[in-house]
């Protein structure tokens, strides 16, 4: 049973593995589209090995890919080539995230496609985008984190490097994949053409770096760490309470005078090294020091309550196991079950687009097992 | 001069300010879309006035707010909002970033204005989404990052909290806006029928928690942060030269051998510590030293060198100046030239969707003067 969306109707071909790609259709299903996954032998998409495993199945293998379809393909034989040939007929978007150069190999790149398949979307996801001096290059969410420049802006001053610790070098390359997509999809419906999609993980490690650019751009100083600290908004990261750390976030006078007043330290209002957001800024550590004296007197989640009844922004720190019991993730449907017949119900985040035409299903078909549609699908192309 | 694209002929009304909303709002742009930004009096939207400034202009408001046009609207006044409605009727969407309940109390919620437009796309960032227990609490993007576990991830074992670098809390929540715009859009060319599309900040960080959650679910164990190392993959990560870190990835038994053999360490294939994966992941800190051992030898830029020539896929860790040097980045257009009468050129990031049906510009239009627009905007509600 496919979701139901906007996408309902639309067949995507998946020729991705591991995460940038299939984060892409992952996405691109829970939006209503039928994705076929069309895998290699002698194993199919790499991440069917990376745990962890129950019974032998990956997990994370299942999340990524619950709900697609399977069938094995070796673009390497003329039969299994005329397979996706006749898939492509009715395809209205192929994905891939091979190297640059790989599909055309195979004689499956968007030049030869697109003059037989003048309707299909061709989206390829890859470490540095078909173009330029590096196209050719492997790459892997580190890499992509390391060349983009995140990973120089994470991290305290002085510690060693320091990784995103989720691969938002894929998931930001899946996420603008889907996007032209999305937008491919649209420009199709109203003019019967098809486009080529071409995302890389470095290009979209650069489309986030946002304030980073701009402050280098205009001040010729290079960016570094700062911790849980804020490069221009002061207070805005991380305090120390009684017992463990929380957040809060005062981007603006009003937001500041309601933090003393919850800290009960009004003078701290009045100072003049506080005044505005750019003297805060300049007196950061004293700041940070007045603040952690406040807190210092009850534990965190005290101070919590009172910020929250203070209308200051606040957070806990929390943990993976904190998110999956926190009362709005799961009130927003943010932890979806998958159904599994061979290992059971696995849980797994949920999507975080809510449309108001489309129910927002509590639960997820199964990632397929290794070529498990194959008979199927074959049946349909022959019909 | 708006960019030619996809969503050319889509007109966007923009009611957002600082981050998330403008950055989606900034995609859509890039697609293509006419942004009216509708600001509110006193100043407009809050980023006006975030360093780091170029004569007085935010150069951060410059980059996430090329090319749209802006209007002044008080709408808490009567005739401001009959201006909205006006421009409301000639518009496909509206995207806003106020906390849930803001717009139904000015007489502008979805309920009060899809009868009315049933064919407007009514899209909302906000912190929390429009449902669920905390709906109505303020957040930021630290807010964001702290309360959806990915800070939880991220630096080293025993550090002090850490930030991710840029504020993935507001930008992915922004993504994934644009992608619920985008696949509305889709539908409605097909149905005519305009829908809601509600993304929260919070939600958008659960999405990309990825292996996090699939390891909490199986394990029971709670992941922590991991300095620069992959939690299941080795090695991958940073790893000390003679002068400098660098990033190497090998994620197979096939790119680890070509790494022993360009660390002319074959000695390191056969070890039985590192046979596989799961035994490199086993003794993942004595891997760490005898790779370390070995690159003692030579500075990064001529290990670099031989890992390209190997195959193993590496990197520098760019900081933000290597980055707008980098080749790649530049060859790909990923930095283009915000064109300002009054300021000058203003670099900034491209657009990483590189879509074959359309040019990939290298300049664009400036941000716009607070109210700049209002004349033109409104002659043509009138015309």
């Amino acid at each position: 049973m496919a979701v139901s969306g906007p996408l309902s109707g639309i067949t995507v071909l998946d020729l991705t593995r591991v995460l940038a790609g299939p984060y892409c259709t992952m996405m691109l299903g829970e939006l209503g589209a039928r994705v076929i996954k069309v895998e290699p032998p002698n194993g199919g998409d790499d991440a069917r090995q990376f745990g962890p495993f129950i019974d032998k199945k990956s997990a994370y293998f299942a999340s990524l890919n619950r709900g697609k379809e399977s069938i094995v393909l070796d673009l390497k034989q003329a039969a299994d080539q005329e397979i996706l040939r006749a898939l492509l007929k009715n395809a209205d978007v192929l994905v891939e995230n091979y190297r640059a150069g790989a599909m055309e190999k195979l004689g499956f790149g968007w030049e030869d496609l697109h003059p037989e398949f003048p309707r299909l979307i061709y989206a390829a996801t890859s470490g540095f985008g078909h173009t330029g001096p590096y196209a050719h290059r492997p790459a892997y969410d580190m890499v992509a984190q390391a060349m983009g420049g995140i990973m120089s802006l994470t991290g305290h001053p002085g510690s060693p490097p320091t990784r995103v610790g989720t691969s938002v070098g894929d998931i930001t390359a899946g996420l603008f994949t889907v996007i032209g997509v999305n937008a491919a999809l649209l420009h199709r419906e109203r003019t019967g053409e098809g486009m080529k999609v071409d995302v890389s993980m470095l290009d979209s490690q650069v489309a986030i770096l946002e304030n980073a650019i701009s402050r280098y751009v205009v001040t010729n100083e290079v960016p570094g760490p700062l911790g849980a600290r804020h490069p221009s908004i002061a207070p805005f990261g991380a305090f120390k309470a009684a017992d463990d750390h929380l957040i809060a976030a005062a981007a603006n006078n009003e937001l500041y005078r309601k933090l003393c007043l919850a800290l009960e330290r009004p003078d701290l209002c009045k100072d003049p090294r506080f005044h505005d957001n750019p003297a805060r800024i300049e007196n950061v550590d004293a700041l940070q020091t007045e603040i952690e004296a406040a807190l210092a007197s009850r534990p965190r989640d005290e101070w919590l309550a009172i910020f929250e009844e203070a209308g200051v922004p606040c957070s806990p720190i929390n943990n993976v196991a904190d998110v999956l019991r926190d009362p709005q993730v799961l009130a927003r449907n943010m932890i979806v079950e998958i159904e599994d017949a061979k290992i059971g119900t696995v849980r797994a985040p949920g999507n975080p687009i809510k449309l108001s035409a489309f129910p927002d299903a509590k639960r997820r078909k199964a990632a397929p097992d290794l070529d498990g549609d194959r008979a199927r699908i074959l049946r349909e192309i022959k019909g």
